[in-house]
């Protein structure tokens, strides 16, 4: 089958690869229907490591199960379904918690040897425990806001949801990629009624005003700071950091209410982030991390299928598998904000 | 009167300085009774930066009301009271939050023109909003436990508090300096059923688990890390990091369970902190900050009063105010825990 590789920064090739075939007895194989590029592979792909040539992309996919092992008992042939992110096992302690990043038999695809999800097949290791079947059918018309489920939108939620946004909450959304757009999106769902999106990308901070902000700020790091003090003297309560660059981090400390919350799902792209003595002496807390859609998919699916919200509207492109290396090069340019694939 | 006096590192002073005089209507001149030194403050001791110089020491004190401005409504003469570490109108968003340390109108004792408590006497702002009446006489036994309650106490109970230590809650305290070991008995207090102290100090360390430590691990780093995961396997829910240095952030970090919490109350000895992939991927929360005390003296107090708890038992040595300099030395070779000044 085929399959996105990476082979180097900059360098996603489409390749031949072997049929995934079931390996453990709660393994699933998914015929894959449509898949994304995801901003947060981008420092992947723009700085490969090497240790990672040959690794597998992507990591949202939509596909309908083809083969299931012997021991899979909530799955058929034929089941439309859902991943999130990354595979979990759903019974260990912390999925039970909710925290199923953090289960200790899952993975992350595309790492090791787990296939990504642009590709035309897929092996999904406990399958009973990841995966999700979807109530609609495969040429619906909400496939796209269903895939925003796997990362995205669950991220964008897991963002406002640990930094506690609330109706009584100021919010301010660091970045105007898909996940802060998604983060605009789950501050309003959860009633904020003052919403600040910082980003400088005009069609996206648009999506951004329809998604819920009342307020666009184009300006970065100190003048950003400084424009959003204009509007709430104090800073907001609650900070949604969706970049994941040091600078994106110190901007959103900067803008954060004494008292308030940082929460950050984009992956730090540094090992080391200014939490030095103003962090501390406003007491403010840092919260997030990668974001368990596992955990969300079901809660947050009713609003997509009834018609409340529709993150797919974060797709500005379609594009087809043998695209994907254009679709990594396009939205690394920022001439796309996220590539959705159908295969 | 006589105050100590920073003049470089490692060199404070008792000096002669002007007696405190009402500057405002709504500040007390307080005569000390008792003071403190703080660990927080070695760093400073330690490594003086030039622009300090001249300032004045200390920041725990109790003493009695000597003259009082025009517009002071709830204090008069001869009433004992308590300081909290930073002073506090009381009365702005931040306080009426319970956040006093980032009052609009505040500030901490010693820097700047604030008198240190170090001293014998003492200017207050604010003073209805700072000073808290304590019910008993200026002989009472119970002095250095109350006086526990300006800094080291409140902190303890800050950081468990805002690290949501409860029964179900595991915890590891990483420090065994004064408010490391208020920490235990503040986890204690707070119905925690398993509490790791890590200190390296025998005779702190023993008091540590009169308070209430379950387990003492002497080994820092790496080793430390793994003796903690030998006890509790997937790291303790909760962390309170009592020290205040990248090391002791970076062990707390290696403590901490998938989805737990850092609580970090030591004032940072860095400004840069590993808050990268680990943290992140992880979903640990980073809470905690300057301890706003004001807030907690009050509720605190009574447990004092009727010797459920004893946080004075952290002063392991009584010493007069000409013997605040060799105090600071003492407590820089770790000679002391903590000393207590009785003006």
């Amino acid at each position: 089958m085929r399959a996105a590789v990476i082979h180097g920064s900059g360098d996603v090739r489409i390749d031949n690869v072997p049929d995934p075939k079931i390996r453990d007895a709660t393994d699933v194989i998914v015929r894959v229907l449509c898949s994304a590029i995801c901003g947060g592979d981008l420092p992947r792909y723009l700085s490969m490591p090497t240790e990672q040539a040959g690794g597998r992309m992507g990591h949202e996919f939509i596909g309908t199960v083809e083969d299931v092992g012997t021991d899979v008992v909530r799955l058929k042939p034929g089941d439309l379904v859902i991943s999130p992110s990354t595979w979990c096992d759903n019974t260990c302690e912390f999925c039970a918690e909710g925290l199923h990043t953090s289960c200790s038999r899952g993975g992350v695809w595309g790492y090791g040897d787990a296939d990504g999800a642009q590709g035309e097949a897929f092996r999904v290791p406990f399958a009973d425990g990841t995966l999700i079947k979807l109530p609609v059918p495969v040429d619906s018309a909400l496939l796209p806001s269903l895939l925003t489920l796997a990362d995205v939108f669950s991220t964008g939620h897991h963002c406002a949801l640990v930094a506690g946004v609330t109706r009584d909450t100021s919010v301010t959304v660091i970045g105007d990629g898909a996940v802060g757009l998604c983060a605009v999106l789950e501050a309003k769902r959860l009633g904020a009624q003052k919403i600040i999106l910082m980003g400088r990308h005009r069609d996206r901070t648009d999506l951004g005003r329809t998604f819920g902000a009342d307020w666009v700020i184009p300006e970065r790091g100190v003048a950003g700071v400084t424009r959003v003090r204009d509007i709430v003297v104090s800073g907001t309560d609650t900070v949604l950091e969706c970049v994941g660059t040091k600078r994106a981090l110190a901007t959103a400390i900067g803008v954060a209410r004494a008292g308030g919350t940082v929460s950050r799902v984009g992956m730090p792209q540094y090992s080391e982030g200014p939490i030095g003595e103003d962090l501390w002496f406003r007491n403010i807390a840092l919260v997030g991390g990668v974001a368990p859609a596992r955990a969300y998919i079901e809660e947050l699916m009713p609003d997509i299928l009834d018609g409340t919200v529709d993150p797919g509207r974060v797709f500005d492109s379609t594009i087809t598998l043998d695209e994907v290396p254009a679709g990594y090069s396009e939205m690394a340019s920022r001439q796309v904000l996220k590539a959705f694939v159908r295969l």
